[in-house]
């Protein structure tokens, strides 16, 4: 039951001192969810041994080319080892204009590509399966983003196995049992549903929000998520340049996670300025102790019951 | 006075263990050629410390995303890095759609780029400067595709310093005499000008030929020159995917440099096929011996007079 974060690429814009582009897997449960895809996607794929058959999605947040420009080759590697998997890429409008282009260059894509378009004005589910629910996040950046997040759907709660045989019930009742009914016994009459069954453990998540100035209004989207990634793309000292180009301080994500009391911080999306990242993790403890300083090639597993 | 390749990437199609797609460059005098353009070409610039300023002229040789993916990264943070210098990118038509579109996404470019379109048909001069011409390689492939050659000009020669002593020479008289003229001295009559200069270095080659199946008409085009980079796909064993794709096998690229009496080759362009390339090696070197394996990193200098 697997819900790990793996960061591929935690540079900002400009890639430097080893630090891709941002792109980031999430691993739920043997299915890998991409969210943005920098230049040199394929190329992480293949340092960290990424199983390319277990991505069917891919979340963009926003059109501008450290975000994007992994796309094309991905897609192109994904073509020659002969995929047949259709793809289905979530992201705002322009991110659909890249997406064509890049599709009429690599012609003969041997799969389908589709395209869902996300308003990044909206917070909304735009994605569901049965282990999952992806909901967009507005961020607030130089061009429209959003950011993503993902929840893990509440499991049925789990059949305590001694209890079957103490109140000797009938393999047909568990399924409604399992869903929440109390079970009638012959013997012992109504014995409730807590006393057959244990809790499903707690829904992990996990919310994106890369590239944003300090947004107010992601706090109650994002209000008590197990995992959050916040872009840090500035140190203080910098602090004209994040208010200039819609990107945020270190300071001011770890602010986010504090006001959204949040289990967890991942930093991420430095800028070239920084090859050296003591300072910035120094920035974010005393605000927000609980942070870890993204890498490239770090996972960050989620724990059912931690 | 340098003259040195530097192989950024080394990769077939699919980048693999470590190596990038197809892109080179071409030291000549401290001014940067770039060859091919694969994806992740602005992080190997990071990664291998090349200076960007340098570069004012890309050679594409076709527009397989393998060749030319990293171009929309390498302008886009060329503009994030202020550049107002015009970069010139040269290659066949198709290469100047994907050129456009790339601009065209990649908004508010500080500095200009000029196509120049090749004829991939053709062994032309398509660039020259003082210091260097740069000839078309009809190349044969799956797709119109043109190679490179890289050949220094001619210098002057150079004057003996001791002979101006003795033969008491102006040196308004000097940039004749270094062009060939003799000296008509009044006390010792006409001085020939092989008395008074010494002969120019030899003019240094470099040769790009991928992506491309054997070629026999590349032979005279290429005959002589100091350095052959020649694309070697496939082993031997694999012999029918090259003649499927439009490739060579290391074996042919050997044969290329042994007909055309080349003084070193350079192989790349390997199939994920090969984590390791001992035997790549193994099957060049009988036919070739001065063959160097293509790695990712790679500097070749060319010496003057070597």
């Amino acid at each position: 039951m697997r819900f790990d974060l793996n960061i591929l690429g935690c540079s900002g814009a400009v890639p430097a001192y080893g630090r891709f582009p941002t792109m980031q897997l999430l691993n739920v449960q043997e299915r890998l969810y991409m969210i943005d895809c920098g230049e040199g996607a394929q190329i992480r794929f293949s340092d960290f041994n990424v199983k390319w058959g277990k991505l069917s999605h891919i979340f963009i947040s926003h059109h501008h080319g450290d975000h994007v420009l992994g796309l094309p080759g991905l897609l192109s590697s994904m073509g020659l080892n002969h995929r047949t998997a259709p793809l289905l890429v979530f992201g705002p409008p322009k991110v659909g204009q890249f997406l064509e282009q890049a599709c009429a260059f690599t012609k003969h894509l041997s799969f389908p590509v589709h395209f869902h378009e996300v308003d990044p004005a909206l917070h909304k589910v735009v994605f569901e399966n049965k282990a999952l629910e992806v909901y967009t996040l507005p961020l607030r950046h130089s061009v429209p983003a959003t950011g993503y997040l993902f929840r893990e759907k509440e499991r049925p709660r789990s059949m305590r196995g001694e209890q079957i045989e103490r109140y000797n019930i009938p393999y047909t009742a568990i399924p409604d049992i399992k869903a929440g009914a109390d079970f009638l016994s012959p013997d012992h009459g109504n014995v409730p549903n807590e006393v057959l069954t244990l809790p499903p453990p707690r829904s992990r998540s996990f919310a994106f929000c890369s590239d944003t100035a300090y947004e107010e209004s992601l706090l109650s989207y994002i209000y008590g998520v197990d995992l959050l990634y916040h872009e840090s793309t500035f140190l203080q000292k910098h602090h004209g340049q994040a208010l200039e180009t819609g990107h945020s301080t270190v300071q001011e994500a770890a602010m986010m996670a504090r006001n959204a009391d949040v289990r967890t911080l991942v930093l991420g999306h430095y800028s070239t300025r920084y090859p050296v990242l003591d300072r910035v993790l120094q920035e974010a403890i005393p605000i927000f102790p609980n942070t870890i300083l993204g890498s490239d090639g770090l996972i960050v597993p989620l724990m059912l019951n931690p």
